[in-house]
């Protein structure tokens, strides 16, 4: 049996204590696409998304990250991780096809750090309603409609208080991510935070070890991120983030990866999203992980710009 | 034997009429580095390539491509190539390691279109010096020294006389690119221009069918292209060509691959470059190629912008 | 008496036969802040504009501008421009004050040129109703609320099929007008295009020649311009408006200016909008007319990018 | 007679303790042109400023600010200023015309605020050398032809320990600046600092007061300004003075003026340079004064990004 392989980050599954902010924070504010509405679930995505969402959030009584969806590479990579995933020790949960709309056969199972991490092949990328439609055949919505108006998903970024050891090999080693960039005791070959990526970004997830005291639980989402196209957009994202009154960070441009940030909380659910652009693919397939020291963290996070050291919304994560 | 797979586009190695003209062109204008001078060859990167080279470059009796190197997935990968070739009934040259500086073992052979590709998988990734480096572990030189200042090779565009089946049935099948996009006659499957990749993205090469009448020699190169970050550096591309009084087309925006685009031609060599950025990158695993109609050609070439349909430059290809 | 001065372009009369489709063009599209409406008017700026508006529209049997509003340097202008006027035998006509929604009193006359002006002093700058005030003190509205949200108007382009001589110095030695750039004919000094200004802008106003039988009428509006800060802001439009669906020029960077365009025709009046960025200010006081020979016409149009030279839509102008 | 009239700043003097690391500074990390080098001064300008330079600098035993000059509007400005200021108990020195190159009959004269200034109404503007000027006839320099490549000078900041009351009515009646936005006490009409300007810009001059013992000297200047075209060009400005290990304080956007800052200081002089961007144009005749009280500076400082209130390169001024 080939090993099993995943394909790219899907969605993340948000529930919020207030469901009506939430969703003027996703949909006015980051500007993403409704899909569709059922059992309460908004179902949404960026307009350069081609699945059905890339993000699914409902209310609830506390905010959490109930699910990280990623789809496999293959259909029968779904069942041939539940098989690899049991040989490790891990309980697999199966999903029936289409339970959540869009998403076919699905697995879902608790990851090492702590968080629970679905599986599936099998998708629909229903087009835009006419009206929303791009005039462009490889775009899904017209850009700009609302907002920040990202382009796609990026990556996630987990925080977690389990073993580091247990956790990275896990990652790679089960589920196949390559770390691409990595921070780490000055002194020992302790990880401390770790970009890992299974497509060319840097990171398709961004895994950072804590200590049990510094978190509420063990594991934690830091945040999730959209991508937009430009530099300048991450700028006009501050702009519509001040003018709206939100609590952000940025703009600001990090070492690691490169990239252009800011990260802007959800009043709704407390959850944190960073708008993110530039930064490098890795091509080479012999990519040797960037090592930065835990002394050089603060210039690891920040090449320039707002500094994410001291900011409050940095600390914060939500349950996941 | 697992199939051999291509990880990326390498380098091209291009011969001038005007050595010193082009390397004005490719290190004031475009804003190469200069690896390493050897044999009359310069071998030139951009700030942001890993590589030893992504274009080498050497004075001739004519202007022509000699050939474009791909870097494998795996060293093992070369001589399954060589084996899976030989099986095609392709002529296969071995070439002794280092022979280019900078690529280890490799081999060359000719494609179905009539262009020459290097296969090879050992790679040199030298250091800047003290003087150029960046400041950033996972960046080679220093962003922004000279001209233009492109991050990284993104693709080549090819032009072809020959049997257009034969050639998109060889990239695909057993070069392993998958296609993205595609253009074809309005009432046949017949492709008259193919994105191909094995990256996400759109196109690590495009190939072109022209008739046999449009071309000086069957195979040809239309462009070979690097990475901007950010739109406004076309903008600021297009000020630095007009004021070195160069010929060019663009800015626009292509609606295949959705990226910005500005053509200038080297006056050494003749050789376009194409100054690229924007665009979507492919992470779907069952992507449905997007197919365009001849009579969608204008609009799939330029969604707003400088027309690339009647401009000389983009008429202009040498030979490959 | 002080000669009487204009300090600033104030506003555009804008007749429409398309009201509805008129709003959405610049209300949704362009991204305009209705004020107020009143009998029908609608009265429109942009979020950077401090004037009552900048624009206003109301339906008509034909397409044209009533009028252009011109602001005085001081109060006390509105009476001796009358007196001034009326000297060099203009037919001036008063309007009682707050005729116009946002204009104190006010006169109009109708220029060599043809066209008709007005100039007044006393203007409301009505803050924004909460929900869309800006944040800062120093803007009227929050930016980015919709479409391509242009900070401010800029200038009007007039062409004329009057007597260039008669026109030209009653711009400049009336109305006060500087000649910043200007076409003229290759072997005389027959002005054919002239960019004049009262402010430190390039042109608050162009004035273009035509011959009789180019023109359906003697005196046209080509277009009237809106700003934007940045050089993406332009490419951003330029999407926006192919997903609209609508017919534009652009984007493109004139020589004349340096500034970065983009024309779009609003459908419901047919009259031209540019979307404009970058270029210079003139702060030197003894400022010297760029002259541009008649042969470098196009390259004083369009430095690069998307040519204006042979568009249909630039060839258009709407009755004023 | 008529009350004389500043046009615009001209250009600032500069001392350097380190003339060799402030020319690398300036020319190759700012990327501005030497217009001239004549007596050990070289003299400098940005590839749009037309005036024979915008900053001259020499080798001295300390760094300070020599003085600043100003052009009039007239050429019958500089005596009538003359005239007034002397009116006003100002002792003032008469300048032989080209003693600076450059610059015609001028005068000098220490305002209240103790800083030097210099009015002069003749000036020279060379055009380019034929290697280095533009194909634009209405552009001096090409641009982008190193570092930063701004595109004209802006303001100055100076920092005054003086009386407040004094320094704002003499830059006010006596010199005619318009006040255009301000701090103050939030309980009293006391100035905490000024933005004032001839031109259309907000400011062409900020007044900054200090307490005695924050400087080591009562005039100083804070910094000196130049203009780039984009927001973008900010970010990259960030990457170059990263690249060359600069100090530096940004990307930002202030509230006061709304324009983009970069703060970086020339290691040669401890000269801040501001690299600056955006913002808003004034043509509003009976422009009231922007408000901002003392309880609201750090945001009337950073509307976002990285802020300046407690950066150690913020306090830094130099002797003027």
């Amino acid at each position: 049996m080939t090993k099993p392989e995943i394909s790219k980050l899907g969605y993340v599954s948000l529930v919020s204590t207030d469901l009506e902010k939430s969703l003027v924070f996703f949909k006015e504010v980051i500007g993403l696409e409704e899909t569709e509405v059922m059992d309460g679930v908004h179902y949404l995505r960026a307009w350069g998304d081609f699945q059905h969402h890339t993000l699914s959030i409902r209310q609830g009584d506390r905010a959490y990250v109930s699910h990280i969806g990623w789809r496999t590479k293959q259909k029968e990579d779904v069942l041939a991780f539940k098989e690899l995933l049991e040989n490790e020790g891990i309980n697999v949960q199966r999903i029936e096809p289409w339970t959540t709309p869009g998403i076919g056969e699905a697995i879902r199972f608790t990851v090492p750090s702590g968080h629970t991490f679905e599986l599936y092949y099998d998708v629909k990328k229903p087009a835009a309603d006419e009206k929303r439609a791009s005039v462009l055949k490889n775009q899904t919505y017209k850009a700009w409609a609302k907002g920040i108006s990202p382009r796609r998903i990026d990556h996630v970024n987990l925080h977690t208080a389990e073993d580091w050891k247990e956790t990275y090999s896990f990652f790679q080693d089960v589920l196949g991510f390559k770390l691409r960039e990595y921070l780490k005791e000055d002194d020992s070959n302790q990880i401390l935070a770790g970009w890992m990526s299974v497509t060319a970004l840097v990171h398709d997830v961004a895994l950072v070890s804590r200590q049990k005291d510094e978190l509420p639980t063990p594991a934690r989402l830091h945040h999730l991120s959209y991508w937009v196209d430009d530099s300048q957009d991450v700028l006009r994202a501050a702009d519509i983030c001040r003018e709206h009154g939100l609590n952000f960070c940025g703009p600001g441009k990090h070492s690691i990866s490169q990239a252009l940030y800011l990260y802007v909380a959800d009043p709704g659910s407390g959850c944190t999203v960073e708008v993110f652009s530039g930064g490098y693919l890795i091509f080479e397939p012999d990519w040797e992980p960037v090592a930065w020291n835990a002394s050089e963290r603060a210039f690891g996070n920040t090449y320039w710009g707002d500094s994410i050291t001291k900011k409050e919304i940095i600390k914060h994560t939500i349950e996941a």
